[in-house]
C-alpha cells in the first residue's frame, strides 16, 4: 500500500519545504488536532500571540523578513476574523502568508448544524467569503484532493506574493492522504523560457544606448530578497537608482548611485525627483504607485512609458510579459546592461551629503522630532532592522539618512496603526541577532500592546522606542486636533514591560535632547538585554512630511 | 427652501431618536469629518477603545444591556475589519449593532484610486462585501438618498436585532440631505394587527385548558427587555419557566415558578430536564437551540410541536406568523393565559434549595473551582451584573445560584475569547450605577487587556475577577493538556492597572479559599472603588459543567 500522511502533516512537510521554521497563531477548540498534526511531527516552531490579530502581524512581519511566505493557524469564525486586517494589510503590501484555519467537522458544516463559533444560522460559508476577499485565493479543504489543493494554495502564495486562505475540517486535519507528492518540492517562481527572451529582445531595444538608465526600487524587491541583485545593477556604469519609501535603504544611503527615496512631491531632494520625473528610460522595479508612495499621485513619469517590472510579469512601454518573475526580469535588466555597447561612461558621483553628528538646539527643552530623528540617526548601527508604525515614526524616519545595511520595514499602503508591534516579533524571530529598533507612537502600540510582553520574553534583544505624544497626532494633524476622540487612556509606559512578564527589562523615559542622548548611550552599552524607552513628545509636534502627508489628505 | 442638515448629523438624530446615548469607536483619516458631523450638534457621548474589536464587544456589551441597539464608528479597511469578529459575534447572538464606517470619498471609490488602507487594487467594495456576511445588511450610503438608506438599517437593526453596516464616504458625510424625515421617528416593532389576531386564536386554541404550561425562556427576550412580561406570566397559575444558560436568572432564581436553567443534558436538575423535554404545552420564548445551550443536541422537545416565539416571527406546531415581534407575542401569550377558563389551580411550589453559607474543606489549600464558585454565590449582592468570560468563568457562573435581580451576562453561542472585559465597559455605561463584576481567564483577558484602562478610568467601579490558571484551561480540557500551544506569557497581573492608567485601583491577589473570603470581605467594604483581584488557580482545574462541555466537543 502506497505511504500515506495526514493532511495536516503533509501540510507541515509543504511549508517545511518552502524553508518555513515558524508557524504563528492561537489555538480554539476547531483547530487542536490540526495543530497536533502540524506541529507533531514537523521542525516548525509554534510562536503563540495574545490575539489573532497579533499572530497576523507576526506572520506578516515574519514573511517580509524572511523574504518567503509564512503562515498563522487560528480557529474557526471567533479567531479567524480577527486576523482579517492582518491579511488585508499583506494583500495590500504583497506579503505572502499562508493563513490555516481549523474549521468544524466536514459532516456539521455539511448539515448546517447549529455549532458554537458559528453566526448560527447554518451557513459554514460565510468565513471563507470573508477570506476570499482579502487573500488571493480561499478554499475549504476537502479529504479527496487535500494535496492539490494545498499546494495551488501554497503555489499561488508564493507566485503572487499575496496571502491564501486554507480551511481545513477537523476531520480533514487527520485524514491520511498520499504522501508521494511531498518527494517533489513544488517549483515556485518558474518563468516561462520564451517570454524570458521576448523580454530579453525587447528590453535591449528599449534601453538602447541611452547613457543613463534611471531605476525606482520598490518594496516588491524586498519580497523577492533582489537586494544583491540591485546591487549588482547599481554598480553599472550610467545607473541610478532610487528607492521608494516603502523600500528605503534597500540600495545603501552612501552609495554612489542612490538617489534616496523617490516620492514625488514628498521627495526631499528636488534633484531626485527631476532625474526620476524626467528619466528616459526609466525602469521601475517592484514598484508600487499608491497615494503615500507618490505624493499623492504626483509622480511626473508615466508607467506605461516605462519599464514596470512587477511580481510576476513586466511591462515595457505598456506591452505586457506574463510568466515573468520579478527576479528573472531583473536577472535580464542586469545582463542587458552588462553587454550594452557603447557601454556607458561612469556617471558623475553624487555628492553624498556627509552625517554631521547632530547638536540639539536647546538640549534641555522639550524632546521634539526635530531633535528625535537626528539623534537617532547619529545613533544607529550599521545593519540595523528600523522598524517604524505608521503615524509619526515612519515618517520621522524617512528623514533619517540610514547607515549602510539598514532596513526600514513599515507598511506605508495599508498604514493600520499597532501593527508594527507585532511585526516587530516576527521579523526579528527570521532574522536572529541583528540588531533591531522599534519606533512607536502611543496611540498606535494601545491597539497591540499584548505583543510586548511575547516579543521582550523570547530572549530577543529589542529596542523598543516608544513616542509618547498623548494620542493620535496624525489624526491632529489632518483635523480636529481638540477633538474628544483624538485622546487615549494615559498610561504608564515604563511599568508595561514588568507588568507584561518582562521585569527584567531595562526600562527608560526622556524628555528632553539631553535625556534621550544619555539613554541612547545606555541603551548602547548593554547589548545583551532589549531596552524599552519612552520618549515623551508634545501632543501636536510632527515631522515635517507627515505635516505634508496630513496636508495631502486633508 | 427646505431645512437641511448633514448626513452625519443626520445619522446622530436617528440614533437619537432610537435612544442612544453613547457612540463607540476609534477615530482614522476617513472618518474625522464623520466623526465631527455626528458628534458635533448631538447628545451622543464618545466612548474611545483602544483598538476596534475591544471598540466592537464594548458597543455589543452596551446594546445587551440598553437592551436596545448601541453604534460604533470606525475607518475604512484598517478599521473596520479588526471589528469583523465583534460584529459576527453580534450577529450570532441577536445584538443590533450600527456598525458606522467612514469611507475614503466617492469620486476617489469611483475612480479605482489606488488609496491607501484599501488593498491597492482598485476594489473599493472588498470591505462591505465582508461586512455582508456578518451583518443583517451592508450598504455604503449616497447622498442621494441618504435618508432612506440609514433609516432602512436602522429599521433593520431593530427588527431583526441584528447589526448592520453603513459605509459613509468622506463627501456624504458632510452633504446636505432634507430634515423633514426627522420629524417623524422612526416605527419600529410594530406588529400586523391582522396576524396578531390569527396568532391570538391559533395560540389560544393550542393552549386550551391544559393545567401546566411550561416555557422555557431564552436570550431573545433579554434583547427586548421582555423580563416584566416573563414575571407577569410566571405570577400565572399553571405555569413553570426554565431559561437558557444564556439567560440564565432572567426570572428570578428564587421565583416559585422558576425550573433554573434547561441545556439538555447538562442541566443540572434532572427533575427540570424532564419538565421541559416531556413539556404539553411548551413555549419557546426568545429561544435559542444551538450546542452549547442544548447540551450538544441532546433537548428532548421539538420546535416544531410548540409553541416558538422569535425575535420577529412566531410559530405555532410550526405554523408560522411573520410580521409579528416578540414583545407582542408575549404579551398576546400573557392575555391568553390570563383569560383561560377553567382558570388552571397553583402548582406546587417547587423547593427552592436553601443557599447554605459555603465552608471551604482546605480554607489554606490551593484554590479551586470548586471553593471558588459557591464563594462567589455567598458573596454577591442581589442586582449584580455577572459578567462571564467564554471558559472556565461562564461555566462556572452557571453553577452559581443567583440572588434575586441578578443578571448573568456571556456570549455562549459565538465564545470568542476576550469578549466580556471591553464588553463590561459597555455594560456598565448603559447601567450605571449597577453592581457589576466580570470574571474573566488569563488566557482570554490577553485578547483584549487593553480595554483594562478605559474601565477602570472611566470613574466606573467593577469587580473584576481575573483567574490566573497559566493558559488556555477549556483549551487542555478538550486536547493536549501539555502542547506548546496552551501555554501564555505569564503576566505580571497586579501590575497591570497602575501600567493601564489607573494607578488608584485597589489590587489584590487569592491563591486560597481563605485569602479569597478576605479579599471579598475587603472589595465589599470599598463600593467606592473599582477593584482588581487576581485569582491563582491550579493550571488544569476546571468546573464539573466545563469538564462535561469539553467532553461533548471532543
Amino acid at each position: 500500500m502506497a505511504p500515506t500522511v495526514t493532511v495536516g502533516a503533509y501540510l507541515a512537510r509543504r511549508l517545511e519545504q518552502l524553508g518555513l521554521t515558524h508557524l504563528f497563531g492561537l489555538p480554539g477548540d476547531f483547530n487542536l488536532a490540526l495543530l497536533d498534526e502540524v506541529l507533531g511531527g514537523s521542525s516548525l516552531r509554534w510562536v503563540g500571540s495574545s490575539n489573532e490579530l497579533n499572530a497576523g502581524y507576526a506572520a506578516d512581519g515574519h514573511a517580509r523578513l524572511r523574504r518567503g511566505p509564512a503562515a498563522l493557524v487560528t480557529t474557526f469564525g471567533v479567531g479567524e476574523l480577527s486576523a482579517v486586517n492582518a491579511l488585508a494589510g499583506s494583500f495590500a503590501e504583497d506579503v505572502p502568508v499562508v493563513h490555516v484555519v481549523g474549521l468544524p467537522p466536514t459532516r456539521a458544516m455539511a448539515d448546517g448544524a447549529l455549532l458554537h463559533h458559528s453566526l448560527a444560522d447554518g451557513d459554514f460559508g460565510h468565513f471563507v467569503r470573508v477570506a476570499g476577499e482579502v487573500c488571493a485565493t480561499a478554499v475549504v479543504v476537502r479529504a479527496q484532493g487535500a494535496c492539490t489543493a494545498i499546494d495551488r494554495a501554497l503555489l499561488t502564495a508564493v507566485g503572487s506574493s499575496k496571502p491564501v486562505y486554507l480551511g481545513i475540517p477537523a476531520d480533514v486535519a487527520v485524514a491520511p492522504v498520499p504522501a508521494a507528492p511531498l518527494e517533489r518540492p513544488l517549483r515556485v517562481l518558474h518563468t516561462d523560457p520564451a517570454v524570458a527572451e521576448d523580454f530579453r529582445a525587447a528590453l535591449a531595444e528599449f534601453l538602447g544606448d541611452a547613457p543613463e538608465v534611471t531605476v525606482l526600487a520598490g518594496p516588491g524587491l524586498h519580497r523577492r530578497q533582489l537586494e544583491e541583485r540591485v546591487r549588482a545593477i547599481a554598480a553599472q556604469n550610467g545607473v541610478r537608482i532610487a528607492t521608494q519609501s516603502a523600500s528605503k535603504a534597500l540600495l545603501d544611503e552612501s552609495h554612489p548611485a542612490t538617489l534616496g527615496v523617490y516620492a514625488g512631491r514628498f521627495t526631499r531632494d528636488p534633484e531626485t525627483r527631476r532625474r526620476v520625473d524626467e528619466a528616459a528610460p526609466l525602469v521601475l522595479a517592484g514598484v508600487v504607485v499608491t497615494d503615500f508612495l507618490t505624493g499623492s499621485f504626483t509622480h511626473g513619469f508615466d508607467p506605461d512609458a516605462a519599464v514596470d517590472l512587477h511580481l510576476d510579469h513586466a511591462r515595457i512601454a505598456g506591452a505586457a510579459f506574463y510568466g515573468l518573475y520579478l527576479e528573472e526580469s531583473l536577472r535580464i535588466l542586469e545582463e542587458v546592461l552588462e553587454v550594452r555597447t557603447p557601454r556607458p561612461g561612469p556617471l558623475p558621483r553624487r555628492a553624498v551629503t556627509e552625517v554631521v553628528p547632530h547638536v540639539p538646539a536647546h538640549p534641555d527643552g522639550p524632546l521634539t522630532h526635530a531633535d528625535l530623528w537626528p539623534l537617532l540617526q547619529d545613533w544607529l548601527n550599521p545593519g540595523t532592522l528600523l522598524v517604524a508604525e505608521a503615524g509619526t515614526s515612519f515618517y520621522g524616519a524617512l528623514e533619517v539618512t540610514l547607515p549602510d545595511g539598514c532596513d526600514l520595514l513599515g507598511q506605508p499602503v495599508w498604514s493600520s496603526i499597532g501593527y508594527t508591534l507585532p511585526a516587530t516579533l516576527g521579523a526579528m524571530l527570521a532574522a536572529p541577532g541583528r540588531e533591531t529598533v522599534l519606533v512607536i507612537g502611543d496611540g498606535s502600540a494601545q491597539l497591540t500592546i499584548q505583543e510586548l510582553g511575547r516579543l521582550l520574553t523570547l530572549g530577543l534583544t529589542p529596542t523598543v522606542l516608544l513616542v509618547n505624544n498623548s494620542g493620535y497626532t496624525v489624526e491632529r494633524a489632518i483635523r480636529s486636533p481638540e477633538a474628544v476622540y483624538q485622546d487615549v487612556v494615559a498610561w504608564d509606559w515604563t511599568k508595561l514591560p514588568a507588568a507584561l512578564g518582562a521585569p527584567g527589562t531595562p526600562v527608560f523615559r526622556a524628555e528632553t535632547p539631553a535625556q534621550l542622548v544619555k539613554v541612547l548611550h545606555e541603551v548602547r552599552a548593554d547589548p545583551d538585554h532589549a531596552a524599552f524607552v519612552e520618549l515623551v513628545l508634545p501632543r501636536d509636534d510632527a515631522p515635517d512630511s507627515l505635516v505634508q502627508l496630513a496636508r495631502s489628505v486633508r
